[in-house]
């Protein structure tokens, strides 16, 4: 499971925030990224060179979290942001230490996530999924009306390259003789294992309980993004969901990859979402330009031992095909009243297109694991096998891109 | 909205955890309380008097919430209510000052809460609810095989004595003349607002990640028990379950009680549960007296200016009844690997019997507002109308109950 660098995700345009640690920088802390260049904040700072921005309070980069510095409100992160930006025109003027390189440095989850929502926002996906299980594909009453979601597990929620364990649940017995005319529940491993292509949203300034949010005025509230990993058992999944949704089928694993990238970098990639198919409460409006076209793609590759060169390309999508914004899902989960803390995530939801070759699960790809797909070394797969790593990449372009969101999954415990 | 204090549930056979504050200890802190008598267990720490257990860390009971000591094994927590029964049976050894009388005290959550999960293990509560919704009986068919939940907003959990302001949400709108031929769907103030009366269990020992969980076993990590009202805008909910489950029909408030009575408290009321009806993995098996004989009951008084002469019983419950033991809602969430963190809290569902009379929520009382239920003044609810105060008590016996769990409804916010 050898990883490229993605060192073309991270340009100048870009200064994504993570937490890492290094020989020189043993405790885990802030810090951004340039090429393959991680650089120390808490330095920079010590150094005095955010000493134009007042707003910034001290030593809000050695936090073993970013939560600190994304609960600020969002002009005080765009400052920063600019400063960074000026620095490192010149390189020589970095602190002494304050850099590593990437291949150096251990990356750890960036925020403490008091929550988890995952919502559900492709309409491909949603009538995908209902063609495959109910053979209907009609979206679920509420799609058009607000983002449909529930809410998942957050300390189950780890970071790019933490392996998973397959999980074990009750499911139907598919293999069983009088199966659907029986239907048998067994507690096992899950045999129908899957991933799910999401990208999440990491709040930053906190909104206070009964405040409500317009969509309009999210932004100020988003930290930024990540690519998610919504782990999927989907014969758990689908004894349990009726009627309370997912529960076991989801809350063994959730992967995020390291960087968040911000709102301030995603800007340039603002592109128009899809037209409303109802009249929405004043909320849930947000017209112009509120989708953002960042490409995804998924990669599947058979094993530990056959490298990189076995990757198989599963899926190319793009993030602008959601159908509600990563503001309308703000706004949503804020209009009961409800609070948003700082590090919540909200997840997007499969990111799939209308078109084979853009699904971002095997439930879609294959069917439900009937329609088995080719791997390019000649290995069959319906839902993932033990030792399958997936790879999952987006990036916005011009420098722009969040690196990868990858797993490997282990046998079941005994 | 003023409340008895409860004197009689808080014997010294019982002696909860709470976190409390009081003039002469303004910053909130661990309590026990006998009867009235609110104990600042800091005060007795300090005085030596736990000098005996030498796995209780120092300055335990001076955190402001009750998560460091939850998190202790068990057999410590145990040798602490051993001590404090022995002082308290002469008051006269109590450190001065450390004490104050219960209506002097201000009680806050008692633990930090890293995640809720709401089970529904009641089968009337199922059966009821299945009948009034889809005009069918039968429990969902993962009912009898496992304890089904959901993920709840642990962010929107607040102690007993907090309002509920009324949620607005999308729903169908029943009164529109072509309902429900056309199903017209409009966002305002939800129009059918319940309770559910719960207990909510409140994890102690942490579980870690991977390791999973025999329901035989799960005491250990089980710190104690509270009332837990599981508020809900039945009509939201009706939307958007289906299929991701429930969300911002629960997000918006959630009231537990303040003191957490421990399960060495409730030992005595240990009793048989329901036998299996189907054959269950060992993780899920409990045999013997898995149950807990707690009395509950559920109070609705209409308004504030008539304070309790016009409060009405809605009714009477046993947490016996609950198909699935405590233990078993552990094991369940833990059997993917999934971790339990100190302060979690597992609710049970509502806590409804077999008969009229027992229903734990609305929703059964006027089987979805349509057979309103009288009060004792001569007004008629469906469902909860703005200002209604919802009184939640349970007791064990002998002196060991939880006092109540209280709230009352605000209007909608503009």
């Amino acid at each position: 499971m050898t990883s490229p660098t993605y060192a073309d995700h991270f340009s100048i345009h870009n200064l994504p925030y993570g937490i890492a640690s290094s020989p020189s920088h043993p405790t885990p802390q802030c810090a951004t990224r340039l090429n393959n260049t991680v650089i120390f904040l808490s330095d920079l700072q010590s150094a005095g060179l955010f000493s134009s921005i007042p707003s910034l309070p001290e030593n809000i980069f050695s936090n073993t979290t970013l939560n600190p510095f994304a609960s600020l409100p969002r002009d005080t992160q765009t400052q920063v942001r600019h400063v960074l930006q000026s620095i490192l025109q010149t390189s020589s003027s970095l602190p002494e230490s304050s850099t590593a390189d990437i291949t150096t440095v251990t990356m750890h989850l960036p925020v403490s996530i008091p929550a988890f929502t995952d919502y559900s926002a492709s309409l491909p996906h949603n009538q995908h999924a209902g063609q495959i299980i109910l053979n209907h594909p009609a979206p679920p009453p509420a799609f058009f009306h607000f983002p449909i979601g529930y809410a998942g597990r957050a300390s189950t929620i780890s970071i790019s390259g933490n392996p998973v364990t397959r999980p074990s649940g009750h499911f139907y017995d598919r293999t069983d003789p009088s199966f659907p005319q029986t239907k048998k529940v067994i507690f096992g491993p899950s045999r129908a294992l899957d991933y799910e292509l999401e990208l999440g949203i990491i709040i930053g300034k906190p909104l206070p309980r009964g405040q409500g949010l317009k969509a309009q005025d999210a932004e100020e509230h988003i930290f930024g993004l990540v690519i998610l990993n919504d782990w999927s058992a989907r014969d758990i999944q689908g004894l349990e969901m009726m009627p309370l949704g997912p529960l076991n089928g989801k809350n063994f694993a959730t992967t995020i990859s390291p960087w968040i990238v911000t709102l301030d970098a995603l800007q340039p990639f603002k592109t128009s979402g899809p037209e409303p198919r109802v009249s929405l409460p004043p909320h849930l409006q947000d017209p112009g330009q509120f989708s953002y076209d960042i490409s995804v793609v998924t990669e599947l590759e058979a094993g530990t031992e056959k490298g990189a060169s076995s990757s198989t390309v599963l899926a190319r999508g793009n993030a602008k095909d959601l159908f509600w914004s990563i503001r309308q899902m703000c706004a949503h989960l804020a209009s009961t009243g409800c609070d948003l803390r700082t590090g919540d995530i909200l997840g997007t939801g499969t990111v799939s297109g209308e078109e084979e070759g853009s699904y971002g699960c095997l439930l879609e790809v294959t069917e439900g694991g009937k329609k088995k797909v080719k791997l390019v070394d000649g290995e069959e797969r319906g839902y993932l096998v033990d030792g399958d790593v997936v790879r999952l990449t987006a990036w916005a372009g011009d420098g722009v891109g969040f690196g990868e969101c990858v797993g490997q999954i282990l046998p079941a415990r005994d």
